[in-house]
């Protein structure tokens, strides 16, 4: 199919004319809250009071999207449109108003002259659109509010979608962004026969807010060798003259897809997915092209001052003014609208039909797309427990096997990631179902151990950041996934989790957006386990980051066990529109409830564990609290050093699994109601609470209970390097000792008859500590301990 | 200076025991507790319960030490090292303890057998040696423990250090992660004349985990591209042949020193400043090298499986005991160590001497290089505030000055950083004193605005983990720096900042390390004036992250205008061994201390305004606190309509610059005594805070408080999109009208009473909604409030 790759002449007058539509409306946006057609002569009255949004990149991410339109009509392409630098949304809006898709949905901003007063006046306005590609914006699926992640989205999206193109334009002051750096290596995951293209088109605008970009400022050699040596073959676009620019945008787009198309031609044919050299664009335009070229005898185009509004306080000075208004009127919005401010119909035959537009494209409301994952019985992998606290095992191993099953049984929409992490962390049963993607080179030794394919459905690279994005890429477009990293370095996507959290919190008042599946994150390789490690590997805090956001989409889980945990992550991978964290350590642990109480206990989210409880039905002396594994071992050891030395002491033994029970129900649909609150934790005896992170977490959600007063919780104070297990819950006093102790401290009656033993338990605390430093391993007594009664 | 680049044949033996002697330390810290010359055969006994440590990277890392040793020695080079795989450690402790220092430190690891037996079994052993190159490793200023940092942290160290050479080794595991793969890009940033150099030696150690490494698995060509397309000129070292490696080795890490030398020297000569392409070595070398080549059947050197303890279950496995002694004996520790246990002299001759060993360099332990800052007086940058409340300035600008003088009296020790925002936050006076670094390409429009030099001292990338990473190594080798960012994205190195702050809080247990200068973190573009980039960019979360972190290294101050800002800069830009975190916004805001009342105000860090108070010394009826800039006039607004509506109503008005006060003191060395805090607060009175970040904070660190109960806190509750500043914060409630309702609610005599006035608030937080909604500004009335008393 040798199609001409130039523009005819008539095309080319099109083009350029949908594309300085683009650009009225991306000025009007900015400027104007009415006389939206310069039907009059402009006035101050016609220009907005404050002056918002992102000028600079609009025309290159409106130009970009409408060489695309071109190829999705020409040959009928499935297309989705990324916009890296999300500032840019005046110049993705505008093509999305015009292809109609704005104002189905908005019907108050319609394809007409009122409708584009309000369409302009309300950007970037209070109560109005968002200066960003919010999730209120058709077709996008990111944001771009924080910039880093347009790359690793646009695979998340790509994978498992063989017929998709995903085209993303990235900022060159993105490009200078630590998870944006790593990301270009995504090209080593995707597999040509089974998984959509991604087309990056790097947006050399030249400059960020106050200053030029790196990549912008280096040789034409090294910007190409940096792409060739990430793995792409770089097509370059540069320049400023609109026509040529067209004509040279068109040729190397509509190259690029040639190529791609022919890569997986020649892929699928052929059965052997090896790694292309995928194409990607240089797009080199000015910053703020075609916009004002000075101001104030200041350069404008082509210089960081175009970044956002180019020429300031309109309102009050004429020159300013008119200079807007020619500004404005060199885009002949006459010849592109109509009298009643409707697109003119050749213009308007540009733009592709129906799904065919990148916003009204199903792929970026993926809910709609969404099909829940088929589920084997998770009873089915539960191990025995005859009796609690008697018999250790992995806590995630079954875990592992439970994923392995999902994703046989859901090969096309289910994917598994980890920071090189789920062999560590005991997930690796996965493996029979599905190697690790791995599209980069092969060496004979994989063959034994290697666990590596092109046709692997496990995602593992040394980068959070990375499989984080992939990760809401693949869900944002309708799919299902499972994260599962080390607790300490959760922390690196903090501001990922964030921003994800806010998507979701908007997306859920969005009402033509179909939820997504929620994103499973296991936080494994827990604080208490990184006695090895040591300090820097301890870190429980993400939780601390999680409670911050919106309770409609946050959900923590803290299972003790193997069963707990297999009855959590059931409910997590059905659940939509939430991020569901669960902590759970992956190394042997004690086991606590076998299947059916595990399904009870999950389901109420906290309760009294009667088998370690002897308060009988009433009212406890002092309540014993845990949430955690290895907390709860502690505590669970804790009651019975009280019970051996106090039986007369009624203990209440309370294990919290769902953390938000904590909450006041007024503060999060999962919190309990006071009297429930109160009917479990009483509301005046002690309470001990042995949490697995930052001891004030605990304080943060229950302060407003009846008994905080009396809630002495014990956690992770920063204490620790290397370590034995025990010698470093004693460190922190979350350990059994400690534990009676705090309870010994805080019961009258104990505190002098219990001197005795609060002595020995010293003592104990002492010999342990001791016999950690001399062997390097922890008492055996210690570590073995079960459960007695 | 034509110097044979090759090894003579007893060099080559020389170099290669030297190297063996390391290796033989590496395995033996991992494996034994005692016999650790091997003098007797190796029994069970001999070897640890627990088998900890990382084998893999550490032959490596070793290898890379002594080759930079060799020219050290040669040509008398002031140089450093930097371990970024620091689970490497044994690689490094190895060469550490036979050049001497790691015994002068730790005496009772002395240079003899009992000694080496108290190093072998005290690594990685609880109570012992990290595991890691922790702040107890001399010459370390990089744990390595979060993977990502090494080459920020390089280039941070060698900035202003003319003479010094940072040698790095990056892990290509770590080179995976987002933070590295960006940070290649800091050759940018580097000035060959005022700097020191930075030689990376990326470790195609071939493996992570459990996986192959991308940069290990991609064409020769692709790799040689990335690292030119990154600026640099690489050299590969590549093979596994010991005698062939150290010749190649010896070779190119020469030549790279003498192209460092003569790139330094022509620029020095010619006094012109332009961005060569430095070299970097790309050294491939198996993993685990000269390890076990296969265990039980399956590859283990040149494999993932040697990434750690390359043989298991050595005590009860005849088999594994006795190949584990043959490769121990593999390096013949008899040629070694003599009898007592001390390395052979013509060995020992190797290492170089005195400081020039790069574990006694003066630079890997700062603080001992570090001059206090030249301070001119802060408060000659002070605004007059006649009166409080009524007159507004940009909080930032008066400190932008105050940075630039301390840059020009300080042009050696001290920079500024920021992502690209300097500008945007109003600290751009800097460039008067100092432009921005840049040594990519210069345009002419640079000339009108570009504020760029290759001699700039002010530190703009668009990526926080870099600035970050070097700011931290600018300090950790004893220099000062500022750094200011936009709050939202300050949770990007969230992980940075914990990790630093591990890193401070164990250096302070470590006796022989000086302290460093703090650092000193401005937050700003805050939560309350994102107003117009919406909801992605509202997040106060950071606090909620630095409160986990030891009370002996974190501080939160929140100055709420001009010169509080000036005072509390002052002081954290004097301190030590802390992160200071700032928080203030860069917009016009309400001025409300002169110069005097604000160094008494902060010198307090919390305290009564009694211009803003009516309750003349009295027990008041309510207590209005506030913590924050917006925040503070919005809870002084509400002191005025309460004050207009309820004249006898008596209010106290405390404000909170240092956050730490309401913590208790037995937690923070800043907390308030229970007595004062209950003297400001009362005991039993309510008290509104208006808080600047999440409300919950204010609960976690005051819970304990007596009146707590009574306190009502409002803050950031997810709420916002487009907004104006009022009407953010209508929808978060910690606007005046919500205030002045909630303290109505609270007052049992008002709730009755005020009913009306209560309505005639909602009635005018409704006005104000509305017209921000039609006009896009807030009411000018609301705006442009001030202090009326």
């Amino acid at each position: 199919m040798n199609a001409p790759l130039t523009l005819n002449p008539e095309e080319l007058l099109q083009i350029d004319a949908y594309w300085r539509a683009c650009n009225y409306l991306a000025a009007g946006m900015i400027y104007l809250r009415d006389n939206p057609l310069l039907k009059e002569p402009l006035k101050p009255e016609h220009v907005k009071s404050r002056l918002l949004g992102h000028w600079g990149s609009s025309p290159g991410l409106a130009f970009a999207y409408i060489h695309l339109n071109r190829l999705i009509n020409k040959y009928d392409q499935d297309a989705i449109f990324l916009a890296g630098p999300g500032h840019g949304a005046p110049g993705v809006l505008g093509p999305v108003y015009l292809e109609g898709t704005y104002s189905e949905i908005y019907p108050n901003k319609g394809e007409d002259e009122e409708g584009m007063r309000q369409f302009f006046k309300e950007f970037s306005f209070p109560g109005g659109i968002g200066s960003h590609c919010t999730p209120e914006t058709p077709g996008s699926i990111h944001e771009g509010g924080e910039l880093g992640y347009s790359i690793s989205h646009a695979f998340g999206a790509a994978y498992d979608n063989p017929d998709l193109l995903v085209t993303v334009v990235v900022g060159d002051g993105e490009s200078e962004t630590a998870p944006l750096a790593t990301s270009w290596h995504s090209n080593k995951f995707l597999n040509p026969i089974r998984d959509g293209a991604v087309l990056p088109i790097l947006h050399l605008n030249g400059y960020k807010i106050n200053n030029p970009t790196i990549l912008a400022r280096i040789s034409h050699e090294e910007l190409e060798n940096l792409f060739k040596g990430y793995g792409w073959t770089p097509h370059f676009v540069e320049g400023s003259d609109p026509e040529t620019m067209h004509q040279a945008m068109a040729a190397v787009t509509e190259q690029c897809l040639l190529e791609i198309r022919s890569i997986q031609a020649e892929a699928r044919a052929s059965g052997k997915p090896t790694r292309p050299r995928w194409p990607m664009i240089v797009l080199r335009s000015p910053k703020g092209w075609t916009g004002p070229k000075a101001v104030d005898g200041h350069k404008v185009e082509g210089f960081w001052r175009a970044h956002q509004v180019p020429i300031g306080n309109v309102r009050n000075d004429p020159a300013h003014l008119a200079q807007l208004e020619a500004w404005l009127r060199s885009y002949k919005p006459e010849e592109l609208f109509d009298q009643s401010g409707k697109l003119r119909p050749e213009l308007k035959a540009l733009a592709p039909k129906g799904m065919r537009r990148m916003s009204a494209n199903l792929h970026a409301n993926g809910g709609l797309l969404r099909k829940a994952l088929r589920m084997p019985d998770y009873r089915d992998y539960a191990i025995a427990v005859t009796k609690p606290g008697t018999t250790v095992a992995e806590n995630t191993r079954p875990l592992g096997k439970l994923l392995r099953d999902i994703m046989r049984d859901n090969m096309s929409n289910f994917r598994v990631f980890g920071p090189d992490e789920n062999s560590s962390n005991k997930l690796d049963n996965i493996y029979e179902a599905s190697k690790k993607t791995w599209l980069a080179d092969y060496l004979p030794e994989d063959a034994d151990g290697g666990e590596l394919s092109p046709d692997g459905r496990v995602m593992e690279m040394l980068s959070e950041h990375t499989l984080e994005g992939w990760l809401e890429g693949y869900l944002l477009t309708g799919r299902h996934g499972f994260f599962s990293t080390y607790e300490a370095f959760v922390h690196v996507i903090d501001s990922m989790f964030n921003q994800h959290a806010k998507w979701l919190a908007m997306s859920k008042a969005v009402p033509w957006r179909a939820p997504v599946s929620s994103l499973n994150l296991l936080i494994t390789s827990t604080v208490w386990r990184q006695d090895h490690n040591g300090f820097t590997h301890q870190d429980p805090g993400f939780l601390d980051v999680v409670v911050n956001k919106s309770p409609n989409v946050t959900r923590i889980y803290l299972p003790p066990d193997v069963n707990t945990l297999l009855s959590v992550s059931q409910h997590c991978l059905e659940s939509t529109d939430y991020i569901n964290v669960i902590v759970c350590d992956k190394q042997k642990h004690l086991q606590f409830l076998d299947m059916d109480a595990a399904i009870k206990h999950c389901s109420k989210g906290i309760g009294i564990w009667d088998w370690a409880s002897n308060d009988d039905g009433e009212e406890p002396d002092v309540v014993m609290a845990s949430a955690g594994d290895v907390p709860t071992k502690e505590a669970l050891a804790a009651v019975v050093l009280l019970r051996e030395n106090f039986p007369a002491l009624k203990i209440r033994f309370v294990n919290v699994v769902d953390l938000y029970k904590l909450t006041p129900s007024s503060e999060h649909p999962h919190g309990l109601s006071d009297k429930d609150f109160d009917s479990l934790f009483t509301v005046d005896k002690p309470v001990i609470f042995n949490f697995h992170g930052y001891p004030w977490l605990i304080h943060r959600l229950a302060y407003r209970r009846t008994n905080h007063k009396n809630m002495h919780v014990r956690g992770y104070k920063e204490k620790g390097s290397i370590n034995t297990p025990l010698e470093l819950a004693i460190q922190n006093e979350i350990d059994r000792f400690s534990l009676a102790i705090d309870v010994i401290d805080r019961i009258p009656e104990l505190r002098v008859s219990g001197a005795h033993v609060k002595e020995r338990l010293r003592d104990k605390q002492l010999e342990c500590r001791n016999y950690a430093y001399e062997n390097g391993v922890d008492l055996p007594e210690a570590d073995g301990w079960t459960w007695p009664y």
